[in-house]
């Protein structure tokens, strides 16, 4: 093993098998062979452009580069762990290829600038794919939001029937979060595409390199500023792993809801077939699997981000070695939550929502109470008091096994003589819906612009989506 | 104390002491008594505005509330604990001294958007306290690159000398991760400063109320989109957390190169007595304790991130309690930063670097040995035989104790007959240094070039730190 | 404030003020003076026996501390920001209240030794603290399973009803969380009852101490092996921690099932109005705040566990100023994970269940389709056949609406010949439990015989905490 | 697919393909297949000894299992990904194998407690493995000690030269760190061999099980205690990745000393070739990758931790499908901590210590300050005036570039008039070493002590693990 070695010289016997196979990387960082392929294609073109290598030999690389992509994409290409990473397997079987020609690519270049440009090109390549996903979510939501302005079920605060909120009030909700998520991906790209090429080794080359234009051949959007942080910056491997941590958790906080509203006791949603899973044991049994486990994944994706922070704590400049942990936790939280994103959006495309026990559900919990007390202040009466005399038709009414709006007059008026017939217009809940129609609020006209507004971003952000992809 | 609470009605007994203990906070939370202010008179103003209180009403609250802020600020604020938060001792004096308007307040209003502006205002101070903070250290920094251009030390790579360059070079690596980190708090903002004022309690309010001009006033950006998130997004927190994460990463880096060098067998650099400490045993003793404790506080803030995120995982819709814990984690990060970022611009100020001790470092590491290879590449061998050939006379200069430099031109012939007399200019580290004016590099150009690139974007941000402020 | 340092000879100029402040420690170190001044009259017993004071020197040493403790006490001790830390304070004041022989309590001893002494006392005092509140809480539960022997109700998986389970193996269940929490608590304490002094700075030291004796007091195990590693172990705060984040994850288990059986969908448990609060605005609310901060605040243990575990990635031996990071952390967590364990404890004694409401459930869920399946199963039908025939009649029940124990026996017969009228004892809830008498499954008689060995363990274990405490 | 699925009765549709490669677990659970295995031959033969199969049936069902094991383990098992699981790939095949009889071995067993004790088997099989690591990693680190016990080095508080240590002293703190793990793990072990075998799916079993027989045949040492609790419990794995995360904390720190003793500017250390890498650029580079890359591996293993923290926080009772997230956790962080406990091992046994770089890096430090003071406070003169003519003498000294050992008598007396020609015995760093005997001091006796104090352990402990494996 020792002859292939790049730094062999002054070293005089081989590495432990051990050491090479807890050092290895190429089993999950071949993974990134073509973004490691379109960095040195651009590379390439560069040292021609700039005179370092002749027009002839930098056709002769990209073209090699070209069948080695084939060759990998075909599954043809002969990996080989003794050489460590894909970067040394690419280049290697590039000379093989080309001949001595494939040695001058790495002319100007270490691997530690080409390193950080294959990864921030996967990672950006990524960070697209998300978005993508997220938009494609985010419609999903929004068509069942469409699909059900006219249902209603309690809105809830501590778990505790609130008010009366529609559907498509509380399915959009969620909207706004992966909107977010959608805007700090935009905001993280534009320091993921920064390319660091020229920056070798960590001070800059003495060769004629013009970063500029690698930069701009593989579009990104700027150019390091300083070798020694560029080599060393795995800032954005943290950023992505964050953004994708508060996606999870989004997607957590609607599995926690999927799963609540399938028990039997809330009922409001029955799960696709094509979602849920049956027990070999229990034959009535069908169970949110796939919401809980994506609720579950949300643990894997906060551990890959606590990792990758505790990577980088305290590390002096420039590379070191350490920083090979910022692979595999990029891939696993990509991973998951790349596939989560898509398999919620088939989910939550295909959920059945049962307004029948939503409805049923608004008259256990007393939800039009907080009507009741807006109508009493709105009769005169101080609120702190309106409050207080609805507090006791609750008590009474909780007492009786009724809801709100089944008391009798005589019974209302036992509380307050201010009450009339006309509160049972108010205790309506499609009523208390409608009224609140300021900005955001539940109220029809409110949720239709909400809809149509997103419904403008996404077709914005769909198009630039294909432009991108 | 069961009288005093806004909710008794329905409630026969009163709440367990310890479960009082357990839920207060009003001896953290006051920390947002001027921002719960700002967003109630906000508030006030808009009714007035809407109609929904008269223009004597609103001037009332206003001036109850100034009064309150000046009472709280010299101390004689009469708080209590019994009022369980910050928000309720502010409400509840406000009564006191204006009477019955002071109820008006609460109009349209709940506790659950009431606190999220609050808390959404204090982020949105703290984080331009930390850009203000940021820029104050990228000063430090580039003063200090600035006065040591003709300085040089070795740069590393695996904590092993690799190639020379400037100690400005070495400070302009931290400056780009500090610039970064602004850019990120910018990018934050845009989330943070969305007025959640008119979410109510969970559902939109019945009452005629323009949230845009409550934005407007408390100078906030945008306006929720929907009332249900906006009770119970609490992202914006997370995200501080995590820009505050990446910054103590960054400082612990730095510090961990502060430690390592004031050992004596690096010996770069000499701390200030005004940042460290001796021992009450060991008189000789002069500790980087400010560096090492500032490292230390990185798991500390860590903390509040992970902190946070479990905090978030999984909570159904809309408010819950759990969110009170957002407050300590966050107050807890802005303290560590912020001082730390200040600390740390107190410190790079004063050090003192000590360009001898680095100049014979430079010579133990044989770091112009890359300039040998490419001295003999220039000269026509392959690169990897001349990689082979450096690694050889490396590994002899070793065994006599000698630099690279220090070899007699015969000891260099015996590794290859193409070194000649020139050979020695090509090793001298200062000419080392200034080969590498590529962009980004650690020649001197480039150096000169950072340093007039970060004073232009210096002197734009104070500007408008200045301005916010 | 340069002569009150120790070790002001070496240096210059004076601490910078905000270098002061930021590592200043007594604010949140004072907590741990009880542990000092038992660690320093031991100390100071020791030097007496090994002659290394006089036995006067020793006594007056002791007593001044004992003044000093009860100075702290009733709060006249005159605390001086400007002497750092508790251990600096105590000292200086020893020193003032004795004179010279004061000084001689440091002998042998160095502030590192010390510290960890201090620390490892109060530590212990904690862990022993958290084991008298986990048996209350124990107990609380226990009790509510003695009562609720009879109480049936739908046990979960997948938050699906899956089979009849009484509600005392269900409160039970938690009994053995906290049970191993308890053994948790008794291994780790082995572990911090090592005693430190005599490690002195890092290399031991030159008087004649006897570490032996020093432990022996101070009730301690065993004694430091390794003088280096004693300074900088800090194993047993992340050892603590850790305990702590499992302790406050099983109260998040039992925070979300009582946040969830007190929705109305679920009406399992009435909370006691001592442990939940209203709404300011909606009347009709009772929420479960103290169950929902609770859960909220695991991310708090959670985050304090993280932040000691990245204070100690990668430092190098001995003592690092990294370390005074432990103590915030676990004073944190102590604070939280102790108030926990007395809330929860009270509010489980609290607690209402509603059995009829439990009851209902058990009819909604189809939860003695087992029974149906092992029914046909016993009558020779292969079990995956069973299997599939009581999936059909769930499938058909559902549809109409019913139990299944209130099908007809000409519909249960479409299903399959072999069922008879027998079928209606097998369906029967209370038999289904009363079925499962296996070891720790949920029949009467595994639950008494739980209640019997978690009694006997409660009362060796009351026993051997109040001989501790 | 859908015929193949055990729990289709109730099912309409087919699982979405998306949802079926999201839930999938074969392609990492197959690792459990001995522990699989091991589990239900005990089960095959308790249910014979209980009557509920015959002993025939058991005997096929054994011999079948048998079967099965060795086709997995020469690559000739036919898996398939369409039965999800390891559990369900054995249970089909061994149905194929030996017939109906195949179908019995569920028996009184769900999915439930059989995946519960496979994955209790797999992880103490595997904490056996960290443990005999931790020896075989101690027993390099004390030949090591003992091979260097005359070897003098600066022990560092603060990264500052302190106190003069033995290389002995400095590796047996690592010992006792390792020890300490070793510890950790015998106490989570009890809380691992815990038999959850008859808890069934959350109730307990309606058959005449013995759950004693399968623990005493699998060799565990206790049986559940509630059957509810058996099924959900996944403390044990958070406890196994809390140990592997201090293990690699421990780890981290030598890492830390190893890459630090490797610069030029240390020197105490030669790093083997078997465990370092060298340059594809720079051919002096010799490289501590494997020390960097182990280190790194820390914030994976903290991942790993924090991410099975998150997934139990808050999950109801009892089974819930996010659990199936325990196993990728522990899988990488015991493939983590394994292979780092090793490579380690084999790297310390090679490591080259240079004992001449490390005594003059002793005069570098004046690290024998301690004892001048100490002389001269011997002398009569109280502490703290020795401490401050000590502090400058050393001042002195820096500044004319001597260690205090070469200053003059003239100029020690221009300091002190008690300084006499005994100063210099005194100020030897072997003397220095030599003083400190007290228990686990630095001092020859206390370290041969300690060398044979561990390698009694060791024997005992190696003939524990030997007996085990």
């Amino acid at each position: 093993m020792k002859d292939k070695k790049m730094w062999g010289g002054r070293f005089g016997s081989t590495t432990a098998p051990l050491a090479v196979e807890y050092t290895l990387s190429v089993h999950f960082d071949r993974e990134l062979y073509r973004h490691d392929i379109m960095g040195s294609q651009a590379h390439a073109r560069m040292l021609a452009q700039q005179g370092v290598v002749s027009e002839e030999e930098a056709q002769s690389m990209v073209q090699g580069l070209n069948t080695i992509l084939a060759e990998i994409e075909s599954g043809s290409f002969p990996w080989r762990a003794d050489l460590e990473d894909v970067h040394m397997n690419i280049e290697s079987r590039l000379t093989e290829l080309i001949g001595p020609a494939g040695k001058k690519l790495h002319t100007g270049r270490s691997r530690n600038d080409q390193v950080a440009l294959s990864f921030r090109l996967f990672v950006a390549d990524r960070l697209d794919q998300w978005s993508a996903a997220l938009v494609e979510l985010i419609l999903a939501l929004t068509k069942q939001a469409e699909n059900h302005q006219s249902v209603r079920l309690p809105g809830f605060t501590h778990l505790q029937p609130a008010q009366p909120v529609s559907l498509s009030q509380h399915l959009l909700a969620y909207v706004q979060m992966f909107k977010r998520d959608h805007e700090r991906i935009e905001d993280s790209l534009k320091r993921v595409k920064v390319s660091p090429l020229g920056a070798a080794a960590l001070a800059g080359t003495t060769f004629p390199l013009n970063p500029e234009a690698v930069a701009s051949q593989v579009k990104f959007e700027s150019v390091f500023a300083n070798s020694m942080d560029a080599v060393s910056d795995r800032d954005f491997v943290a950023e992505a792993l964050f953004v994708a941590s508060l996606i999870m958790m989004h997607l957590s906080r609607m599995c926690e809801e999927i799963i609540l509203w399938a028990t039997p006791n809330f009922g409001f949603v029955r799960l696709p077939d094509a979602y849920s899973t049956g027990s070999s044991i229990m034959p009535q049994k069908k169970n949110p699997d796939v919401a809980e486990l994506m609720r579950g994944k949300t643990g894997r994706v906060y551990g890959d981000l606590i990792g990758i922070l505790t990577v980088l704590k305290g590390l002096p400049l420039t590379y070191n070695r350490d920083l090979q942990e910022d692979k595999e936790s990029f891939l696993d939280g990509d991973q998951t939550v790349r596939t989560s994103l898509q398999v919620m959006a088939g989910m939550i495309s295909e959920l059945i929502f049962d307004g029948l026990a939503m409805e049923r559900s608004l008259k256990k919990g007393f939800l039009n109470a907080t009507e009741l007390a807006d109508y009493l202040a709105a009769k005169g009466i101080p609120f702190r008091e309106a409050h207080h005399i609805t507090g006791r038709a609750v008590a009474f009414a909780e007492t009786t096994g009724k809801a709100l709006e089944d008391l009798t007059l005589e019974e209302f008026q036992s509380f307050s003589d201010r009450i009339d017939h006309d509160v049972y217009a108010i205790l309506d809940y499609q009523a208390a819906v409608a009224r609140r129609e300021t900005c955001g609020g539940t109220g029809p006209k409110s949720v239709g612009h909400q809809i149509a507004s997103i419904t403008g971003w996404m077709e914005k952000k769909s198009g630039m989506v294909k432009e991108v992809g």
